[in-house]
């Protein structure tokens, strides 16, 4: 009377949501490319295929009682197909297309009534330079397949912008783009969402991004009670609208103390890592008790705590410097996916948990170095 | 590089450990007497094996940097002869003996210079009853393999004595007898240690035992300092005395406000299973950090902790409730271990954090209560 839950995709937040769901005893399988994929290599149940072959993805449904997705890079027609033949996918398509494809998000999140920053879609160079011509230092983004900063490109001028422009359609997918915004703060937030409507809230995070990557995530948010409950709000609002079965995290922008939506995630997001450690229930519980459509566990705050990614730079494998990276701070909770190190590949993540949220930052930070091989073992055997 | 820890046996422990070890990327694998024990149902790499075949552990050995242990049902002799060519084993033979048999455990604790229970040794039904004699309310206990009460008689009078032994001492093995004691609690306390001595405690605990079997762990343990302070020493010198690298613990009587050493395991023990949601650092964490010679997390409680065990009792599948439990308390830490119910097994645990302990163990049981089936689900699809 188990649910199997099918995870599609077994990168780093498949390996945590296994890890998750070997507390209450819930039973997950994979489809991985390899058996060699972070998930996979601490899990033995997993189907190997892609998720954009339909026929994997419609043998790997018959295998399990519930479908999720750790990733969005899916045959989207292929998984409408199986929605139709009944096959229970959390969450369902609609959702899914609407985090495919940047256009169409901001599409959705402007039909759910929620602000989003300037934006206009460009199809041709000349469309691109019109934008540009009003925003000059812009951001172009591909509306689809980008992920971690791939896929954007910052520009400033016309010239530049058709240089860029030309280049980047070349591939034939259309382009979101918007002017560079000099914003306060990042945050984000993430809602899990029953089947039934149920839902319950993470406190809001302030993040770092460089490159369009994640680097830094503050909880709680510091922005003040009254953002932090407009910005709970409109994670609401989004799974609402979405109609979310599983999470949805939920990227804002704070500008000149507004809000506004500037990207979203239907599954466990790096904006919510820190709840491994920090929350009573993690992010990773509560996606697969909302797939499950199991009671959701309380999202609270245990304790202010600050995450930092581990990012390779071409400096090693961090395992290597695991003794180092502990001896530093005996406090500090070390995760490392078991990834080949490559340049800008997220090769795992540190979180501290302090009563001080700045001094979590730093103690974290420390960590990375050391898992960087920049501060040395002083003491092993 | 990563050093791949093998673990004998693959049992509820052996599955904590695996969780455990997904966070810092350690390398584990598991001596496994089935593909569908506790840990590998939720981990890939194992040999299939007995922990009492010389030649099946000589085999997994050769598999692995360093060999630790989920239990003590280990052929010893075995384990003598891997030292002696050289196999790293954490703990080491000499820790694992004084674990095997009781009778060898009271005289490693009276050798470290800790206080015992008074106790006999009995191989006849003569010396049972002569010790009974002294002591009219006795405990018996084979000296080896017995578990989680398994193996234990209480016995009143000289009488039941005489027949309780005649038929327990058949099978050979020679008994521990002891008084009955009227303990004012029982406490327990578990230390890490790496090989080269450095040790880190976490809080002592007092614990709930029915029959042998734990039940109820609350965390801290409401002793007062002086208490805690002696048996943090008391625990850190057993460490010591049996060159323990892994984990050691130990678990005491307080009679009259003095502690006396009751019994020893030297692996993850079930007073310490809160540490895994009430701790900066696991004791599983701790355990793999101390095999794998790295150094040791903290093991500070965050917050007041309630463990209670959920033990069958022909009352079904506690994972058929899962949802009632989780509506019951979305703060509740619900493990469930996969195993197949049986009277009297272990089948999983519920840890509650509460500022207030005692409130925290009235929402475990109350959690465990939903487990059994005796709280229906009000709120499930």
């Amino acid at each position: 009377m188990t649910t199997r839950i099918g995870v599609v995709g077994a990168g780093q937040l498949g390996r945590m949501l296994h890890q998750a769901a070997i507390g209450p005893g819930l039973t997950l399988r994979f489809l991985a490319a390899s058996a060699d994929d972070c998930a996979t290599a601490v899990h033995r149940d997993h189907d190997l295929g892609s998720a954009l072959d339909g026929a994997a993805l419609a043998a790997f449904a018959e295998t399990v009682d519930v479908v999720t997705f750790e990733h969005e890079v899916v045959d989207l027609d292929a998984l409408d197909a199986l929605a139709s033949k009944g096959v229970t996918l959390r969450p369902g398509p609609r959702a899914l297309r609407a985090v495919a494809d940047k256009l169409d998000m901001r599409a959705a999140v402007a039909d759910a009534g929620l602000p989003i920053p300037p934006w206009r879609r460009a199809d041709s160079v000349d469309e691109v330079v019109e934008a540009v011509a009003e925003w000059p230092d812009a951001v172009l983004k591909l509306s689809r397949g980008g992920y971690d900063g791939r896929g954007v490109f910052m520009v400033s001028g016309v010239d530049e912008a058709r240089a860029v422009a030309g280049e980047v359609l070349a591939a034939g997918t259309p382009l979101l783009v918007e002017p560079r915004l000099a914003f306060d703060a990042e945050a984000a937030v993430i809602v899990a969402r029953r089947p039934d409507g149920e839902t319950v809230v993470y406190d809001p995070v302030v993040t770092t991004q460089v490159d369009g990557q994640c680097r830094q995530v503050l909880a709680p948010s510091g922005l003040g009670a009254d953002l932090d409950a407009q910005a709970r709000a409109m994670g609401v609002r989004v799974a609402q609208a979405l109609d979310v079965a599983g999470l949805v995290a939920v990227e804002l922008f704070v500008v000149d103390g507004e809000l506004s939506v500037n990207e979203l995630a239907v599954r466990p997001h790096n904006t919510g890592h820190h709840s491994i450690d920090a929350c009573v229930t993690s992010q990773f519980e509560n996606h697969l008790r909302a797939v499950a459509d199991l009671p959701l566990g309380d999202p609270s705050l245990c304790s202010p705590a600050a995450m930092v990614n581990v990012i390779g730079d071409g400096d090693g494998d961090p395992s290597d410097h695991l003794g180092a990276a502990m001896a530093v701070d005996p406090g500090a909770r070390i995760h490392l996916y078991g990834k080949a190190p490559r340049h800008d590949r997220k090769l795992g993540h540190v979180t501290v948990c302090d009563d001080d949220v700045e001094r979590a930052a730093e103690r974290a930070w420390r960590v990375v170095a050391a898992l960087r091989g920049q501060i040395p073992a002083f003491a092993s055997a």
